[in-house]
């Protein structure tokens, strides 16, 4: 099989986000067949079903960089028990207009820190529920729920010795989902 | 008691929208003593935690409309199975900084119209646990999930014959849900 | 305002659960206006409509436990991600035949404890869900997600000193709760 | 590929259940490499997690069925806006003791009737995240949210006619989900 594209979409604008380092250092795990590309959605506009004929240059290439996506990563904080409304924004653009969506079928990893112990849990659910109606098949297990603590990620950008046998466990299940549903699409 | 004053947020921006039709038609059922102020939300910056110390005026203009008001009315579409981006950025926006939400023990009531038969439910279940961590008490029964049909708003932009006394019903508990919950607050 | 009477549901059956243990050793944080009823749902049957005409004695008996309190609180470990088979089955059966719900109304509050840092976030938001389509008002500041540890109840069944004062919080929020609903149900 | 078994779990015990009989239906849509076998739950136990170690052979019989199954097949109603507690209660069963659960990685599909236009979709959305974190990878699209009706099924236990393209594209789709993740096993 030949290499495989994962789009990276973080929920957080924040400059220091946790979960963009976290993301950073996550996909450093993968297999050398695997390239992330982060994807920027803080350029984007406010979804406005009245657009839907003339999307704009950063809808356009957001799209495209899902299109061009083997698989998706989806890195997100909670805000207020759900995904932040800038992460469904960006989702929204994507699945417009009807007929249109470019998520369909692109095999989806989910995971999140935050600060206190619930580790994005509920965001997720929700996620879940968006990214099903969507039919993107999406890793269930393992969970990744992740607090923040010192050492998470080190100095260097690496996940931590704590936090690494967790990870790499997470991103082999990872891949393998990845590779699963990707080597599908290609047949 | 004082007259009531009820913001009302639409998740859609579309100029023809349903939602907000259904919204400006809905609010002519209350009684006397109910003003409904419906708040722009097409203005709002995507949320972005390193604003916190420095709203924008279009942010604290919106949270400003929420102090002011003694209860919320959410009228939205659904997008993806859960509610739209846009609205969910709203409520993040004034949600924010961290201790200075200014959703805290406002009453809500939720209702939505789609297109399709299932009128927004999955939305309005996201909604609702969103809305529970703001710690807004929120009306459950009767729950309106609309199906847009011909003459749901008629011309002249009310309610039609045929669902008249379901509005009348739904608006004659939300107002009993907002004046018991208002009373308390001003006690 | 006379006594008020809370019902108590838990949604674990284990004999040394620690949801059971931390139902008994909040309420004891209650005034003394309050009274708590521990109530068994070990003994309902698994829910079947074509028995809706002839609801067995132990569905009789539960049933009338809830309409004589004037609220609920449900205390619920989470399995799968949501709430026990056996809880949502107590409240399938009290909420039948259609029309005849006992549940509408009645103020309710929610927490539960798990051994992991989850705390049954995900099984509460379940719950907020099914509680709101009954028409339970349900509180929503603080939130109660708990971890067991070392002395979150002592041998005395009291709540220990380190978790006394979220617990106290809770109550006063959560007796608050109930009078204001409790109070509107007898004008 | 040899054959591949599928077991069906219906959520309701109704002797006429539109579910039953929809399931029943659904099921003659299937190529014939496919097996069907529907489970009885409505002998199982209330889940009781003292009964880990002694689990009964009503559950054992249940969990040995899915065990042999290549596939897994959910019909649901809603009640109170998710599961039935009966199907949920099946559920915990068969995902304990701890590590002993016996539906991780087994492919799933769901669909549901009900009498109103809702069609089970909160229901759904709760089995979705439920099935989740078992490890369940779960069809998405088609979604199949489904209104009770004059011809749904015929007299003889058939698909209408009205239905039969939307219900064996949804076959259709499920068939290929299930076999790419059951081939995946044997590998």
């Amino acid at each position: 099989m030949a290499n495989l594209l994962v789009a990276v979409i973080v929920g957080s604008f924040r400059h220091a986000s946790f979960n963009r380092q976290l993301a950073h250092a996550v996909v450093k795990l993968a297999p050398a067949d695997f390239t992330f590309k982060h994807l920027q959605i803080n350029d984007l506009p406010l979804y406005n079903q009245d657009d839907d004929a003339a999307q704009t240059e950063p809808v356009k290439r957001f799209k495209a960089d899902i299109v061009s996506a083997q698989g998706l990563l989806f890195v997100t904080p909670e805000y207020n028990r759900s995904i932040p409304g800038v992460l469904k924004n960006a989702i929204d653009l994507a699945s417009r207009p009807y007929g249109q969506s470019v998520w369909s079928g692109k095999p989806a990893g989910i995971f999140g820190v935050s600060v206190g112990p619930l580790g994005t849990a509920m965001a997720q659910q929700h996620l879940r529920n968006i990214l099903a109606s969507l039919d993107v098949p999406t890793l269930g297990q393992p969970e990744a729920f992740i607090q923040a603590k010192e050492g998470l990620v080190d100095a260097a950008g690496n996940i931590g010795a704590e936090s690494l046998a967790f990870f790499q466990n997470w991103m082999d299940h990872y891949v393998a989902w990845v590779k699963k549903h990707a080597h599908t699409q290609v047949e």
